[in-house]
């Protein structure tokens, strides 16, 4: 049984997981964190993280970039791996998970779906394939109209992973409509759709001579980020310090 | 049987169409017109069309805009209605096209499909239930990697059909990486994907509330665009003169 | 401001219901019915439908079909206009529902959502076109792995509108693995797909020749299904009495 | 330059492999066999295979399945090794083949192009992520109205793909609609979809919890397979004798 602490139990995303790891016969969240005590998760709510003294095997962070420092320092300090799902995160901020990623388990990823991270592995595989024989690739991702960056994080890190794997050949190309000219094969064409409550699709194209290939993501709420967190922290849980991501949940 | 002039017939979609009409029992090519006379297809090619005598009832244009001017003054001089499908006519064809119109038929239309052309009667209506109702619409086309041109015309064509329903309230987006803010209301996004060898593909998104609508249309070879025009041709002998479009055709 | 009595306020749907009217400054539920009254909604609950005597404008149901004749003694009683979403009626029920519509308004329909029904009628019009130009038509519909039924009630009822709009021409086939032979001009053809939670998308596809046109709709949550019925209720107080459908309230 | 005999080069798939293979600077057809020879391909073409004296790498195979046998024949006599394109062989002609595969090299697949394939190769382990994971799996195909076999023999090669990596734990499940229960976790749905002139389209979808992951391919034209024929021909020139499949040529 995994012992979680939840790390902004009272948001959005820490009362799905609360829901879901109620559920869950291998994990039980024995503490929450959270600026906000407003209703009765059935587990202690500390609104000081320095306050929380409950023994727990891992936490997982879905709370606010200005609560993570005090995270990372308690997490060292306790020696308890962290599952980092909190966006937004200053170069700074950025700078000091790495440093305490030397002292304990950190895991963070642009995507904490299994669907995602399973897709970021093959496709590195089909561009191994197909880029060598001409086919160019594209991307469009669609998400809800509340969203203000563009494309998203998760389209970037499916080009990333591509990229990575062919030697960074690619070059992101986000409008085609100012110039009149022919698709460049170094290309990778990233497109972003808008609208109503679309919780996030991304389709990676790969397109030859009369044959097109279509690799597609749709997420149909934010429980599959949950669940993915849920996971990591199972993962994670009695591992080494050091800076993991979700292709090592999937192994 | 509605006899055909084919402008341009030894080109690739004068070819297709020269293979279509074969087919047809209620058409037929009388005559071909072609700077190149290189091929025996059934039929009289005249490489000057001043020189063609040939009795017709409709002339079927696929050539280049180089030869447009000529046409349209034998369209006009002979009194043969004529289906233009050339594109890239400059601002003074397109006056002359319009001039020629008060004195004989002449059809012409970005997209020449059936599909596509009834989408664009189809999305008219779907505009006026969805767009008051708070959704928001966003196109994405699909081509080769050979066009210059992005988003396509026919793209422009189906959010024009659009916005003319909604009296011209949307203003149409290319690209939203370069700015971070929430989607406006009175955008219409439109998206375009180059790749392989991808005839055409339009798809156009109505999305609200846990709800999507598409619709998608996909051409899988140059025939597509072939038996719609030779559909105008059947549709356009014995029309008086004015400005039609396909939309006349599908009644 | 319409007042609504939610019928089967404290199930899944009465519950979304019960949310999305909270925030409408135009409509509001003033009572609820349900076997279970387990819960605080803001409004009186009647564990009997007899005792409700709270005036209204109109009844939403989502409740069990062994409720839905108490219903609709009630609802002719009282003279209050019913929006009946519950399915699976017998065929008693069924004719009772007919026979009441003669006293008091009804609104009955296979699936509540604007878009599909928005779709039912642009597929009329697209049959019209499509079908005498000898296009094939087929249906796939996508669903989560609980629902017993295959196809989907509003497969089948896409299906139908196609039909009706061309004089009831084609035979639905929901398998093709048992025979060795071309399709039929008059198939028409439906697939099932079951997996994971999908909440319901649903497919019509015209094939031509190398032209392909699709329409798509996709629910994302079962909100869609309350917030039509909400539509619906807004529409129909008031309305005399008589059979009444989405299609009506689309207008 | 690998020397190609066409078997079958007077065929639509002879004719498109002459095509390609005049437009690839490493690949050369010496000689066609066909019982029509009806045209000028620009290498000499034999209607009776045993007259064939040409020397050659490999021999491609696009005919019928009356001729398969000869072709056996003559490739382990001329030890010229053979990539076996025709479908419809009897159970006698597969033993044939297996066991002049002991003397030559003979390469066979289910579907020749290099999109399937690699989706074949990439689903084994999608499967291995997704299935433990509790995700259902389904196939949706799509094809032309003509064809007279349903699913097709890809879909089936796809299924086969998943099952073989899967240690054959699912049933296929063709039609839905004569019974109402829920879905079983061992089902793998295949939905067959026929119209118009589809050349070929294959989708294999994992459904989550919230979560659907497709695969997606689309051929345009039969162009996809002769293209992985001359693939598959380079491939195999030269190799000893053996069975050999599309996944050996991607690697």
């Amino acid at each position: 049984m995994v012992r979680i602490i939840m790390h902004g139990c009272n948001g959005k995303m820490g009362q799905v997981i609360t829901g879901l790891v109620a559920d869950d016969p291998n994990a039980q969240i024995v503490a929450g964190i959270d600026i906000a005590d407003n209703r009765d998760n059935g587990y202690p709510v500390f609104t000081d993280i320095k306050k929380c003294d409950v023994a727990a095997d891992v936490i997982v962070d879905f709370a606010a970039a200005v609560a993570v420092d005090a995270l990372l320092d308690y997490s060292v300090e306790k020696q308890i791996p962290v599952v980092l799902c909190t966006t937004g995160l200053s170069d700074e901020q950025l700078a000091k998970v790495k440093e305490c990623s030397a002292k304990v388990a950190i895991l963070k990823s642009a995507n904490m779906s299994l669907g995602i991270n399973t897709l970021m592995k093959l496709l590195k595989d089909a561009a191994n394939v197909f880029a060598p024989a001409g086919y160019d690739i594209e991307i469009v991702e669609k998400h809800h109209n509340q969203k203000v960056d563009a494309p998203s994080g998760t389209a970037i890190a499916l080009a990333d992973s591509i990229n990575e794997a062919r030697g960074g050949e690619y070059e992101y190309v986000y409008d085609r409509s100012q110039v009149r000219k022919k698709r460049d094969k170094k290309e990778l064409g990233i497109s972003a759709v808008r609208g109503g409550t679309i919780v996030g699709e991304h389709e990676v194209i790969f397109a030859g001579i009369d044959e097109v290939i279509e690799f597609k993501h749709t997420a149909y709420s934010k429980s599959v980020f949950a669940k993915g967190a849920v996971e990591a922290a199972k993962f994670l849980a009695g591992k080494p310090a050091g800076m993991y991501d979700m292709a090592d949940v999937i192994g």
